[in-house]
């Protein structure tokens, strides 16, 4: 099959776009999906490159899981949408032909447990290829009018940004600021937190102020303002930032400390502008402020996320597609930062016989 | 009266001992109370250096009210414990007479307000002195075989810890890591903790491990091992640490979210070692870890704290007393941290008349 193999750590020519993959087979439990779009999130980047870093060693090379050597050759790719095309073992074969969004975590047991397992697309092969194989309680059937390329935009983003909002207990009538709310997980915090009746000041990039505004939030503040507690507090119009929800961190941090209420919320599920940062306890202690990690989604969240999307009430933000084997030039424009929404790469599929045909000799 | 002045922020030189400062009046609604004994803690010597910063400027000289000014002179002195010696306006005057410990946190309204009015000792006189004059409803009966100086080891340090589980959530049954553990905030933590049922850590400095084996804790580790998560993980013997309460912070606060288990609690109420550090952001988020503020208590915390006092269960650990006239030495001492417990300061008291005496005529 067609597939893009991730051959190590490093940079764009470590993704190898390869005609001559071989079809993987679903395990007992698993389903094979032929897949529609995969969309391309910072952890696809982020595991390329090595960059999670350490606890020893912040700066060490190493995937999401720190300090677990990655094998290679893999398959990224964990926002998966498509149809199932195979059903290994025990799997009730009524599931062919279903369209599945795919959960890309693997663990058992509770919440804590989301770091202990692993994702596909970065511990098993994903999405960036013409079919995957996945454990079937992964594969989530879903209704809805939207295209694959359309569903692919939401499975990391929008169920890290939904199991933010759970872990900052964010509650009607709150009000909610939101960095990055020009990106994926940002765009999601922005609607997720209008649904439960928060009020939203976005945080974006210069000049993505407009398309922010599409997301429904109160007011738009660019990053680059020169005092952006005082632009804060401007638009807040005296009310007290309850949450901070950031994906940002870098410089802006303190900032985003300082415009918090006594006893507010942050939380953070990334660090785009980059994560080592300098906090003042005093300021933690003194205003009795929460900081809170936030990592992917559970089981139970992404369900969310399924009922959400097959509700209609979130709108995709599909920025543009790519064939896969435009990979190196997505994930190019994708670090460029310069697109409103999401980056979705759809496989390059041979008009040739199905993967039914295939099988059936 | 005797009393200490502190004329400004700077050295022990601000401290001023004087024996013609009038006596305070007690006000509608306050109770004045003779002063039996007034425990030293670090607020003491961080509002005296102005050392609290402010967010702006994490250098600035400042109060705990970060940015507020003082107003000088004022008499310091958070822990105060004597007995009620005049009642102003419609105070019962039937409390004359009661042995108390005072709440020195003076807010209305729910916990967020901690912050947000003032502290006996800070924002207005305290007990470093003969005589201090307080709200009705902040000094609290005590019924203790304790002595003054005891009882005034626990105000603002026990509150202080009893928050920090309070906020932390601390449970039976979950292993507590204790930085600290010989001071004021630490020891208390430790006890508490063990009263909750917690098995604890206990973090102490050089020197300190026997002494603070004195308070119960599972295991004891020295500040300056060479290496503290292996440290931690041995004498943890395979259970993971769900909560880490600090007040040191500085360098070793990166080792101290390391030792954390996936969604373990980190929760702080001060900074002896430094409050400015590094954040790894990818730490808080991969490991969904809570940072959690703490500062002060609350008034209910404060009853509670009563409670325990009285029921005896919590041991005072005063190191040694001095007359109000030697605070200067006092400072220099608590500075050193060569002690383990309070230092206490007995007021200087002539034995000419009692105050009711005085105000007899």
């Amino acid at each position: 099959m067609r597939a893009v193999l991730l051959t190590g750590h490093g940079g764009l020519e470590k993704l190898e776009y390869r005609e001559d993959v071989p079809t993987p087979e679903p395990a007992e439990g698993e389903v094979l999906i032929a897949v529609g779009a995969a969309g391309i999130n910072n952890t696809d980047i982020w595991t390329r490159e090595g960059a999670y870093g350490t606890e020893d060693d912040p700066a060490a090379a190493s995937g999401w899981r720190r300090g677990n050597t990655m094998r290679f050759p893999r398959i990224q790719g964990a926002d998966i949408v498509g149809r199932i095309v195979g059903a290994g073992g025990s799997v009730n074969e009524s599931r062919i032909g279903e369209r599945v969004i795919v959960d890309n975590a693997l663990y058992d047991g509770g919440e804590e447990r989301l770091l202990d397992s692993g994702l596909i697309g970065s511990d098993r092969d994903g999405g960036f290829a013409e079919y995957v194989a996945v454990p079937a309680e992964n594969a989530h059937t879903i209704e809805s009018h939207l295209s694959d390329a359309e569903l692919a935009t939401f499975p990391t983003a929008y169920v890290t940004s939904l199991r933010m909002l759970n872990r900052a207990r964010v509650s009607a009538g709150e009000t909610v600021l939101v960095t990055g709310a020009s990106g994926g997980v940002g765009s999601g915090l922005v609607q997720f937190a209008r649904l439960r009746g928060a009020r939203v000041i976005a945080l974006v990039g210069s000049g993505k102020e407009d398309q922010a505004r599409t997301l429904g939030p109160e007011s738009v503040i660019a990053r680059d303002t020169s005092n952006l507690p005082a632009a804060v507090a401007k638009v807040a119009g005296g009310r007290p930032i309850d949450v901070v929800a950031d994906v940002v961190g870098g410089d802006v941090f303190a900032d985003l400390l300082n415009v918090l209420r006594p006893m507010g919320r942050y939380v953070s599920a990334g660090a785009i502008a980059g994560p080592m940062v300098r906090l003042d306890l005093r300021t933690l202690y003194l205003k009795q402020l929460e900081l809170i990690g936030s990592t992917m989604g559970t089981h139970e969240e992404f369900a969310s996320l399924v009922e959400h999307i097959a509700s209609g009430k979130i709108k995709p933000l599909l920025a543009r597609t790519y064939p896969l084997s435009d990979i190196r030039q997505a994930q190019r424009d994708f670090t460029h930062k310069t697109f409103f929404g999401k980056l979705v790469l759809i496989p390059n599929r041979s008009s040739g016989p199905s993967y039914a045909e295939l099988r059936a000799d």
